[in-house]
């Protein structure tokens, strides 16, 4: 049995929980909250479940201890480089990382990876939504004037995406100059963004969220080649599911003496499966 | 450069040697036919574009050799096989095989090795169609009175296929015995098939064909997640360009020392893909 250890228990960490229980070779290892000492942590993997901003910070100590680590690191820009730090912590220490494996960046990467094998020419199209984006709504909610907010991604098509931004406002404040400011706040500025007021934000949410990866391309000299992937899916429990799935991958590369950090397109598809060789190789191929 | 062979001058070595021509990083090392020796090549791998019956034979002449191998080997009970006896012929001869490599066998089981990762609960079902059955047309094609055949797979949706299959009848057959013949034979008894008379097969001839591969399922203990994956292609130059990319992860895994033979789902992604590792993770995860 794989032993896993969650760090963060909000909405990914309880459902990575779920995906761990469901799994028929892995046991939980432990649950860590924000200032828990890991001292104590016995595992073969810890899921870090915490907000982007300090995945490297636990992923850190987690890989002192030569324990593996999963993060959904999600700052796409930043990506590369956690990957490059990590490579030689988790070198030095002999463990895996596997790092930002969620949905996007995550499947969809492996998803836009094997399309550009199947037709190497072509454009790419990621639609996102209709879901609730996080950066957004923080932005959103940073606002002076919002109680609370909830910025929608709503896809317009060809990777262009709509804002529709519900927001409670604070006692006393003026719905025209607080859209005044969200309109040119530079999460907003560049899409087609729409506030509206209402009474609870609160009733409004939903964890549901949705995917349309297109790509239309060249294979060899033949053009007009059309592929698409769509997904409309609860965004926590996919992103939990697959860090579970990716741990598995973790440690079977750590035994494999692959020490690093890897991205999920770095990985063969099976690692991330329970179950022996021939019989997914039967089942899946 | 990778030098890349080619076996084989069909549909699929066609469309491979335009996939070859297209990579940046490759050159075309020769083109056999059928009876040709294979005592000069010079190749750092080769695409065995032969009938699939054939696929074995010839892989292993070219592995002997001490040349990697890629196969777009499409019966799907005998995969297991194949890459089990190719297995131990690469790993004497320090070489690698991709057995499989097209688009089912090849890209679908990639996903649908994704989507069982993201939701181990639940039901995948891949559609086929409208396309061509080279399988189904053979076996139409042998019956008696058919002079040639076309048989199309037509997608209902839950896996579940109809045949329409246009024959032109030989001189003299009779349409209606000739019908009782197709619609009892083993690969058209468990279908709904219908059989039309036509002039000229040839006339009918595309090569366009398409996917809808669909999983609802179960992410950790939430279920309704729902996930399709679509393409309408040109089937030879598909096949053609995925043993291409997939002739790319070969050398690469002979050079890492990974002799053997492996399943499109053994091989992370990335390796499919020409160009360096940062960019490729900067620009697609």
């Amino acid at each position: 049995m794989i032993r896993v250890a969650i760090l963060g228990y909000g909405n990914i960490g309880r459902a990575a929980e779920a995906a761990i229980n469901a799994a028929p070779d892995m046991e939980l290892a432990g649950i860590y909250h924000h200032n828990d000492s890991l001292e104590d942590m016995q595992a073969d993997v810890a899921l870090v479940c915490t907000p982007t901003r300090e995945v490297e910070q636990y992923a850190t100590r987690v890989i002192e201890k030569g324990i593996c680590t999963v993060d959904s690191f999600d700052v796409h820009t930043q990506i590369y480089a956690l990957r490059q730090s990590l490579t030689i912590l988790n070198q030095v220490n002999r463990a895996v990382s596997i790092v930002s494996a969620g949905w996007d960046p995550g499947s969809d990467s492996v998803v836009r990876a094997l399309l550009l094998a199947m037709a190497p020419k072509g454009i790419t199209y990621t639609n996102f939504g209709p879901g609730r984006s996080m950066g957004h709504t923080v932005a959103a909610k940073a606002i002076a004037g919002v109680k609370d907010a909830l910025s929608m991604t709503i896809p317009l098509g060809t990777g262009v995406h709509r804002r529709m931004v519900y927001v409670e406002l604070e006692e006393g404040a003026n719905a025209a100059e607080v859209e005044a400011l969200l309109l040119k706040d530079d999460y907003f500025a560049h899409d087609d963004t729409h506030m509206i007021v209402v009474d609870s934000v609160e009733n409004l949410n939903n964890v549901a969220h949705g995917v349309n990866l297109v790509r239309e391309g060249v294979s060899g000299d033949t053009h007009n080649q059309r592929f698409s992937f769509n997904m409309t899916i609860n965004n926590p429990a996919l992103t939990g599911q697959i860090m579970v799935s990716c741990a598995r991958a973790a440690v079977r590369m750590q035994r494999e003496g692959r020490y690093g950090a890897y991205t999920m397109i770095e990985i063969p598809p099976i690692y991330l499966l329970p179950g022996d060789e021939e019989t997914l190789i039967r089942s899946l191929v």
